[in-house]
């Protein structure tokens, strides 16, 4: 058994090779001068049982193709078995046609990862759970919330409600509710994205609450700084967020900053460089 | 028949469509905050051909992933064929293992690009010939020769000799000489890339000759830099270099702008933003 890391999470990949007790494989992930991928493995795997850890976080692209092209050599090389650990799939919301004459990049990346050697794929909290139908090989999902439900129980706060940011995450905050004894609430937004003052209920009693929002990607955070401030307008006492994926793109860390929220836990399933590690934001593994 | 072009090479793709006379199809080629790859397209497309004009050149990755996401839309509306136009193909140097445990990029990006759905593909020049059968479809290969002989036939320069700058180029100088008639001479390096004073012969007579130095990627520039001070100090009497693809990365622009060449002549295979855009850098188009 052989584990490897490329670019997007090497202290995650170093972490579960530590876990398991063998040292991380020995390979360069570079790039030539023209921005092209250059990898070569420096140690054998003929006949091996090889573990790829890589998430498709940003830069995505450069992290597909580092992946790709990784499988590629690795295949090339007689691997016995190629299992891919994509801790956050990038892509993954491009799942289904929203719209006519749109691409389902979500499938399309199953494809090429298949097309490309691989023989197992090892990912936590897809974004939908259909996507495991979209490969032929064996998906293994493992899921955040016991993670993070340890982290919050451990915290022994009292007059929790779990909130579901809207209808599709129903299912995800009662989870997190039940490992917590708590009830949960939800936001019930009109429209596609945004919430719009005074369009928005909650159904739930979230008075005096304090109360925990629950996502599975925070990406430009808006839900999450829109949500805590229609969460403290309808009376909740503390707003903590919490999520598998912190994507956190654009102006996400100064929404975060600027909110209300009091502290946002998210995993390292995407690794958070210095600039995006506010005090507010706490970061647990998944490696064991 | 339509033609659409993604975000490499707009012009040369209007070019084309005017060529043609078609207009350009409409579609929406953008990203989402995160850098993934959001791609609409923005007409009916059922049954029809269509041409999909992408050079994967610098950002490679993100050209690929473009092209291979634009494919997947392409077929999931029911396009008749998709023809897809690279005129540049990304990591065409990559095409075996030069060393063990290497990946042969240039066949899995073939892989890719019939995975997602591509009916043909067209390209100029690809580095070797052998890239073809990397693909099951049909490959039009087109070649950017004729192109750069017309323009230096026009110019009815004297005592001309084309050079070839490795032994890998011979055949490639063999067909401009021809075409010029004037002979050929041969960089004769050893060792692998850099050309070592002293240890650096010609092969062929070019003194007081009008030298045409052709590649078919110029990427770093070194050896258009280096290879004119070699022919100079061997008595050139003035040196034009050509190529089909201007990759032109890291400090080439610096280094053929210091260098004794008189004129570099490329194609618009690859986009040249204005920054490489020097008053001895000649653009020829290869549209018609
Ligand atoms: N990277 C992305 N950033 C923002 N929105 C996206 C992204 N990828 C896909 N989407 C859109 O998000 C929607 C799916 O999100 P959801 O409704 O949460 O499953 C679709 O309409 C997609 O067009
Ligand atoms: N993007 C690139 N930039 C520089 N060298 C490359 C690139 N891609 C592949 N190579 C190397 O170039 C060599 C092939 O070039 P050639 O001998 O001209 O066919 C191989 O040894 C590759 O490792």
């Amino acid at each position: 058994l052989k584990v490897f890391s490329l670019n997007s999470n090497p202290d995650l990949a170093a972490e579960i090779a530590a876990n398991i007790g063998v040292k991380l494989g020995k390979c360069s992930v570079n790039q030539f001068s023209d921005g092209e991928v250059q990898i070569s493995i420096e140690e054998s795997v003929r006949g091996c049982d090889v573990f790829v850890v890589q998430s498709t976080s940003e830069p995505v692209n450069q992290h597909i193709m580092e992946l790709l092209i990784m499988i590629d050599a690795l295949k090339r090389a007689s691997a016995k078995t190629i299992n891919v650990v994509i801790p956050y799939y990038g892509y993954a919301r491009q799942d289904r046609k929203a719209r006519s004459r749109e691409p389902i990049t979500a499938k399309l990346i199953a494809d090429l990862i298949q097309k490309a050697g691989a023989t197992r794929v090892i990912s936590i909290d897809l974004h939908a759970p259909q996507a495991q139908g979209f490969f032929n090989i064996p998906v293994d999902q493992l899921i955040g919330i016991p993670i993070l439900s340890d982290y919050f129980e451990k915290k022994q706060l009292e007059d929790v409600v779990v909130v579901a940011p809207d209808h599709g995450s129903v299912k995800r905050a009662r989870q997190l509710a039940e490992r917590l004894k708590a009830p949960i609430a939800i936001i019930d937004k009109r429209g596609p994205r945004e919430y719009i003052a005074g369009e928005t209920n909650i159904v739930g009693n979230i008075e005096n609450k304090t109360v925990i929002l629950i996502d599975d990607i925070i990406d430009t955070g808006n839900r999450v700084s829109t949500g805590t401030n229609v969460l403290r307008q309808n009376g909740a006492k503390e707003v903590y967020a919490c999520c598998t994926h912190p994507v956190l793109s654009g102006m996400a860390i100064e929404k975060i900053k600027d909110s209300d929220v009091k502290e946002l836990v998210v995993t390292n399933s995407i690794y958070l460089p210095e600039e995006k590690r506010l005090d507010k934001i706490t970061q647990l593994t998944i490696a064991p």
